[in-house]
């Protein structure tokens, strides 16, 4: 069955779809959200990567409180439509709210998750 | 409140995380799916990656059907420990069912979703 070409499929996780943010200069994977389709008409409106924050239940504009914007370059889907790809610029140190440049900062070695980079600022100063 | 660092959280989704995958070697994110506690074992245990299918709800080693295995290079996970990161080395030409070495094909243009490379291979002679 040929998709809908002219829209996502939110279908699949109630209404959401993952939304990976990838730094569009240096290909790091900076964090992974999920949008509803209100909020990736807003991410495209406004050009900064907006979320629905599952635990706040509400939309949620990356930097809104750190000012760590997340300014859209490109945006691609997969084949099943119902993934985005933002290519970003990623205002500020980090993108992560535990101080590290991208959210993916532990890695698996021997079986247990080691944090495999250093901070690029102290959270406590931002949030 | 400090997540239990020794094991992933499957909360969240029912039992699943999504897993990105970015080509090792390239940078490119290839494809993004979902994976169980068991396919996220699987996929550590035999380095190939393997997923959960949410469509056919069974476990899914990638490349099974066409040969066009992930071999893993490095996993990461986030800060909320909900989401991995797969580097891996891409088997055959391409990772899309559709024929696209990405399963990201499609960017927005002008509010449309437009198919942006070149088929890789043809998927008929692979599915």
């Amino acid at each position: 069955m040929q998709p809908d070409l002219s829209k996502l499929d939110f279908s699949k996780l109630d209404g959401l779809i993952p939304a990976v943010i990838q730094d569009h200069a240096t290909g790091r994977v900076l964090m992974v959200g999920f949008m509803n389709d209100e909020a990736f008409q807003k991410t495209v409106e406004t050009g900064c990567a907006t979320f629905f924050s599952r635990t706040r239940n509400k939309l949620w504009m990356k930097g809104e409180t750190s000012g760590h914007r997340l300014l859209v370059k490109e945006i691609s889907t997969d084949c099943d439509l119902d993934t985005v790809l933002l290519k970003v610029e990623a205002i500020g140190p980090g993108v992560c709210h535990e101080g590290y440049a991208t959210c993916f900062f532990r890695r698996l070695e021997n079986g247990a998750w080691v944090t495999s980079e250093e901070r690029a600022y102290d959270p406590k100063a931002v949030y």
